[in-house]
């Protein structure tokens, strides 16, 4: 089959593999239908180390059950399922809390002995904690949607949860990428009434204002937090949101929050060491929390609204892609031609 | 009147200073009755840069208001009252929802023409704001109980607050300095039911076990994390709070911190960077909270249980000096001598 490998920055490949194949009695074998390109690809896209034997990418899927091992019993050969960023095995204490990122048997893909998601199949360990089977046929108009549930959707889902958003608090969204304009729905549908979003590309920030947002910021850095801080009387917003991942945007949201308030980050960050003492966090008493979504924990929560039609969060997509076509997709958006791409393999 | 000030680390002296007088119409003067010095009072003398013209210290005091300003209404002549830490407006937005210590027109005592309360006497600003009255006489048995509420006690229960403690929390507290045994007793009185506190002071950590620790650690660093790991199956405890401020102590939180978990911190910290990066916080969904406490939000919420004698935390308290030996608290309490000093003027 073909899978889809980065083997240095800027080296994206599809190349043929042996096709999967359960190896333990907990696997599912599925047939990736949806797949697509994440903002945190872009990541080793600029920094792998580079090797000969490559890193298989994709961690974002809908896909057909193929087949099941022998210990498997919550979905069936020919369901649609959501594969969540992380497989886990939905019994341990982490994931009866809703932390499956956590998980004591869970992990990523891409790694140890399990494939990627940009590519026509996968094994997935732990089916039964892992998979969820959608009451839903591949309907093309909801497929997009549903496949931000394996996270995008999710994530910014996770930040506003994580931030504890609600009707009584301001919201500043850092990041006009797809986690950043679901942070926005997300936010919104807590029931913040103020979302300032801070991003620069038009077409998206548009998008945002669909979802939700109430006023957009384009400036950055001490221009943004001027705005913003001239947008909200000179106090910043209850909760930042921090969907970007760098030392400026992190930088930023401290500019932007209000003392008490929380920063919230969904993206991944590319730094270690950051402020956190008196000056930046402890003195304005800032809670800084967030860190990478247990998706699968808010599939139930979230499904119904994108089944019914009431969100439609596959609008981040705006380019479609065959899976040969995978490293045009990760160049499109490395440049911001496309915001988020999807791959029908 | 007397009033304490340092000059250089080591340096402290009681000096005379001409007495306070009443500026504004919203000031009170008040004679104080009991003072202390603070865990937080050795960061400086240890760091302070050195001056000829001093700095006033101490920020804890009971006192009787000797007079008021025109527009004060809440207290009056002749009444014992509370001074907490951080003097505030109690009107604008942040003091209204709790956070004193960010009042829009508050401040810290010993700063800006507001002298220190390890003195006789004190001009307080905001005196309808910052001041509470205690419906009690100056019952020696309590006054030293009632003094905590100024800083420790409430700085010990704001950590506990901030990370949401309660009946399925288990709790490390690290530091067995006045805030941390105080924040173990405000972990038990929310609800905790297993709290360990990591503490080398033999004596300190046995008053750690009277106020409602169930496990002692001593050891620090790497054998420190190993043995809370141990006590808690592996997976750390869903609260820390790190009542020191120093780097080893971040690290020492972050290593026996649960997945998912809460580090609250109320130490000063003497760092402003510190790993909060994919590795520390962020993968395993880490929040990060704490700051300096608002007492003067937590006051009518304690006093009672002061008032009536169900808790005790005066007794933090165990070297008793008058003003002019405050030279010598400062020492005892740096060579551990003493774990907190209470000062008669």
């Amino acid at each position: 089959m073909r899978a889809t490998y980065m083997y240095a920055p800027g080296d994206v490949r599809v190349i043929d593999v042996p096709d999967p194949m359960i190896t333990q009695p907990a696997d599912a074998l599925v047939r990736i239908v949806r797949s697509c390109i994440c903002g945190s690809d872009l990541h080793p896209y600029h920094s792998i180390t580079p090797s000969d034997h490559g890193v298989p990418m994709g961690h974002e899927a809908l896909g057909i059950v193929e087949d099941i091992g022998a210990d498997v019993t919550t979905v069936r050969k020919g369901d649609l399922v959501i594969t969540p960023f992380a497989y886990s095995d939905g019994t341990c204490d982490y994931c009866r809390a809703g932390l499956q990122t956590s998980c004591h048997h869970g992990g990523f893909w891409g790694s140890e002995h399990v494939g990627g998601l940009q590519a026509d199949a996968v094994r997935v360990p732990r089916a039964d904690g892992t998979l969820v089977a959608i009451p839903a046929r591949e309907d093309p108009a909801l497929l997009a949607s549903l496949l931000t549930l394996s996270d995008v959707y999710g994530t910014g889902h996770h930040a506003a949860v994580r931030a504890r958003v609600g009707p009584t608090t301001s919201v500043t969204v850092i990041g006009d990428g797809a986690v950043g304009l679901l942070a926005v729905l997300s936010a919104r549908r807590l029931g913040a009434e103020r979302i300032i979003l801070m991003g620069r590309h038009k077409q998206r920030t548009d998008l945002g204002r669909e979802f939700g947002a109430t006023d957009v910021v384009a400036e950055r850095g001490e221009e943004g937090i001027t705005a913003v801080r001239e947008l909200t009387g000179g106090d910043g917003t209850h909760v930042v949101i921090e969907a970007v991942g760098h030392m400026p945007t992190y930088t930023q949201a401290l500019g932007v929050v209000r003392p008490g308030g929380v920063i919230s980050r969904v993206g991944v960050p590319q730094y270690d060491d950051a402020p956190v003492g008196f000056a930046s966090l402890f003195g304005p008493n800032i809670t800084l929390t967030g860190g990478p979504a247990p998706v699968r924990a808010y599939i139930d929560t979230l499904l119904p609204a994108v089944l019914d039609g009431t969100v439609d969060p596959g609008k981040v997509f705006d380019r479609r892609i065959g899976l040969d076509e995978v490293a045009d997709g990760y160049r499109a958006m490395d440049n911001r031609e496309a915001l988020k791409v999807l791959i029908r393999p």
